[in-house]
């Protein structure tokens, strides 16, 4: 299904996200500037955007038919996909503390508390929080569809959300799960926020309730894929291409799909989710095709 | 100004705030119940409510006069103290963190991180602030002014509002700064929520823009009081009395507005407060009484 332009095609929205996120963090120069240099430095690492790129496909997939991203949309998409990257971001930041995963290392570079400090990583999460849902509060769409996309992210990253699957991860360490917990427990930490994205872009482009069902399985396939990919990255690849610390799931005996299922079967179950995302975006016609791209893409990335 | 039934009318708003924030707060019995636990924990503490406090007087001065506040606006003003009630709280649980300013007791009670555990603690603030958007985009009045509240809430808890102010607040223990700086600094880290509260309030109502200007006069003074009577408080009370440990301030060599002003400049300067903030709500006519009533009690309050 995949087209040979769709490196490009992303490759174009990476680039543009980061320029777009660079308007909107404040400026290190603007005080509090420590602050705003450790925002900057959560945000600007070197990030694959796939949680923005799932915005601009999905808003690219649900506009009617025959029609194309109108200008207004355009904006409101740039901000809908700033705001899922500052929610992500903001989780990285608070996931490597000390109290947390204590991790040194995230993409490559020291993590936020070790260049900076743990109260000013800390803070720097809590200040990209509320920039998210000031970012949406601004969009140049009509202020139902505006209230519609704040509330679904407030629920992606709330305690039935990303939050709540970080505090049942904390709590899992060294218990053995289901494969029914761990899909509950990694549907809330991952799955949440990519249905966040995928839904506000569907929401920014006027999606209806049929292509946002759609939208929904298709999150829920691609949302399990992740993190059925990132166990087996921790376990296969070195810490240099994954940028973080690898094997770190198996030596912190966290419960993985690896554990659970094998790699075998983890590889499987990845081909089966990905048939699951294409199925579910069919209806949306050829406008879907890059959703589609992305679960190929999310199922074979290697970091 | 003040007139006898304002304890009454305190009380039945502090009663009505903490059933609905029971409402609001997930059961502890709902997963992940030890999150769920904490966030209750973290909220249900006993508070002044005085941020809920403010968004209901804003919302009864603010309705077109000779009306009263319409069913969905109390809804409306419900929603959005929660939600001020739920940012001020997971302020409170951040900061007492070890990495900040490492706080067993607040309230009378072991802090959120002593009770649970630091990652819970950092989970339970994580959670809340989403929790508080929510509420918003859940208010019953019209998506636009939805949207205003959103956007004022999400500036008033950010880099530029509290946690900013938090931000430059850990960074000047042991500096010497002007009261200009020590304004500026309290300015965002106390007032930008006690602005957020009355807007709010301000906004559910309809309020004119002739309106939200008093409301932000009366904010800004009002903000700064609290602050000053903060550090007064630091100084003359004691911890029992207070609920969190006494000359803490002084103790860390933090600048407040008695190492500054000593405690009779501060106390002269909490008259000009009180004084600016009642002018600020004349022009809204008696509906305007409380915000003048609450102005007295946040002056005179000696916890």
């Amino acid at each position: 299904m995949g087209r040979a332009d769709f490196p490009i095609w992303f490759s174009e929205r990476v680039q543009h996200m980061e320029t777009v996120l660079d308007g909107f963090l404040p400026e290190s120069s603007i005080v509090p500037m420590r602050l705003h240099e450790a925002m900057r430095y959560s945000v600007m690492g070197g990030g694959k955007r796939v949680r923005a790129a799932l915005v601009y496909a999905a808003g690219e997939a649900c506009v009617p038919a025959g029609q194309s991203v109108t200008s207004a949309q355009g904006i409101a998409l740039d901000h809908a996909a700033a705001a899922v990257e500052l929610i992500h971001a903001y989780s990285l930041v608070h996931d490597d503390l000390p109290c947390m995963d204590d991790d040194d290392l995230r993409r490559g570079r020291p993590t936020v508390h070790v260049r900076f400090d743990e109260a000013t990583a800390m803070l720097a999460g809590d200040a990209l929080q509320p920039l998210a849902f000031e970012l949406l509060a601004q969009m140049p769409v009509a202020p139902a569809l505006v209230v519609q996309a704040v509330e679904a992210l407030a629920r992606c990253a709330g305690s039935l959300g990303m939050a709540g699957g970080q505090a049942i991860d904390c709590a899992s360490v060294g218990l053995d799960l289901s494969q029914e917990q761990l899909q509950i427990m990694h549907g809330m930490k991952t799955g949440a926020m990519l249905e966040a994205s995928v839904l506000l872009g569907g929401i920014v482009a006027g999606a209806s309730s049929t292509a946002r069902q759609g939208l929904e399985a298709y999150a829920d396939a691609i949302g399990l894929a992740f993190q059925v990919v990132d166990d087996v990255l921790d376990v296969v690849s070195d810490t240099s291409t994954l940028g973080k610390t690898a094997g770190k799931d198996a030596a912190g005996n966290k419960p993985t799909y690896v554990s659970l299922l094998g790699l075998e079967g983890s590889r499987e179950l990845l081909q089966a989710l990905r048939q699951e995302a294409h199925a579910a975006v069919l209806p949306l016609g050829p406008p879907g095709t890059r959703l589609a791209e992305l679960a190929d893409y999310i199922v074979g990335r290697n970091r």
